[in-house]
């Protein structure tokens, strides 16, 4: 079996979101030997519950086999593919700042398959390093020459927040298709752009309200 | 009309973060001088439906007047006290890295009610330097009495994926209640901690999963 490719069917963001979950418990589960799991089994190493699994996991079709549970290796290779990250992504990173330059340390997006391939920035003496960790730095004005010769899909925005509108024009012109916006400006794009906001404090405000409600 | 507290039933973790957004928009409905919206206002600005709406708002209880709609400032007040964040809430940021700077750097924690009152840093020459922006900074040991001292609740972990585990321990020693977690690390925390985890990635992912089913 494996997950369809998904066609008309609007699936929720926070279903989205839960696969990703999921796969980083069949990590967890690959690495400590696991070969078959139950909805139950996942449920509890990811905080949910199997009701919950089972209906997300429906959205992209029958899986698992009745009375013995999910082959973790199948299922994660099948929740890969279903969020399009059983390839590697290009991105630019636009802004050679502390943000920036604390997602360059990670290797947790390329782990995932984010390959920053190019970053882009304002600073003329940042330029004149021309890369930083074998990556190529560039003025922000080679973004429309680099990002299709590249063939750069995905843009992260690591900028001040005042030039974030201005960068995200320059972005889609240059042909990137999603944009990750780390700055608190609000952005619009053209249709058919995926715009994703990352906001700190939204899950400071989920610790906060669970607080607040013990 | 007020939000209810909360108490028995589970909100859903999606629930929360939609609150989260709604209150955003608000915040922009009333820049624009709107006094009072429908669903369907908040719907749009927001990019989600009138019935998720009603149904997020249904878990706080009856609001909004029939025929009329939503008085802006009312229902932001009141989802504010609803996330608990018609308060402010003390944090302590542990590691003065990039990320931790990067924290600094921006006002959108402070805006929302998360005041970093205490930097916690490891290494002995950042910690000489007294204070960054204004909030002081300590050596690791000092958690232990500064936390208590300053009334701080939440922690913030922004070092090294290795020390993650050991400052996760020394935070809620220390009496913090709740953590977010920017490494990529995997930490426990006793029953009665609110933990969340950052992760970059997710949002990347979502990003993907939506290029790749266009």
């Amino acid at each position: 079996m494996a997950f369809k490719k998904v066609s008309r069917i609007k699936i929720p963001d926070a279903t989205i979101r839960r696969l990703s979950l999921y796969d980083r418990c069949l990590e967890g589960f690959l690495k400590s030997g696991k070969k078959v799991v139950s909805s139950s089994d996942i449920a509890r190493k990811c905080g949910t519950n199997p009701a919950q699994i089972r209906k997300d996991f429906a959205y992209f079709g029958e899986f698992g086999v009745r009375g013995v549970g999910y082959y973790v290796e199948n299922l994660q290779g099948d929740i890969k593919r279903a969020l399009g990250i059983d390839r590697s992504w290009n991105c630019a990173l636009v802004g050679a700042g502390n943000l920036g330059f604390a997602l360059l340390g990670t290797d947790s997006l390329a782990k995932r398959g984010f390959k920053i391939s190019a970053i882009f920035e304002r600073d003329p003496i940042l330029v004149e390093m021309g890369s930083f960790q074998g990556i190529p730095l560039y003025p922000m004005e080679e973004m429309v020459r680099v990002i299709p010769e590249l063939g750069i899909q995905i843009g992260i925005i690591a900028v001040s927040p005042d030039s974030a509108i201005k960068v995200a024009l320059k972005l889609t012109d240059a042909g990137v298709r999603g944009i990750l916006n780390f700055t608190p400006t609000t952005i619009k794009v053209p249709p058919g752009i995926i715009l994703k906001n990352v906001d700190f404090a939204i899950d400071l405000e989920g610790i906060a309200f669970q607080l607040n409600n013990e």
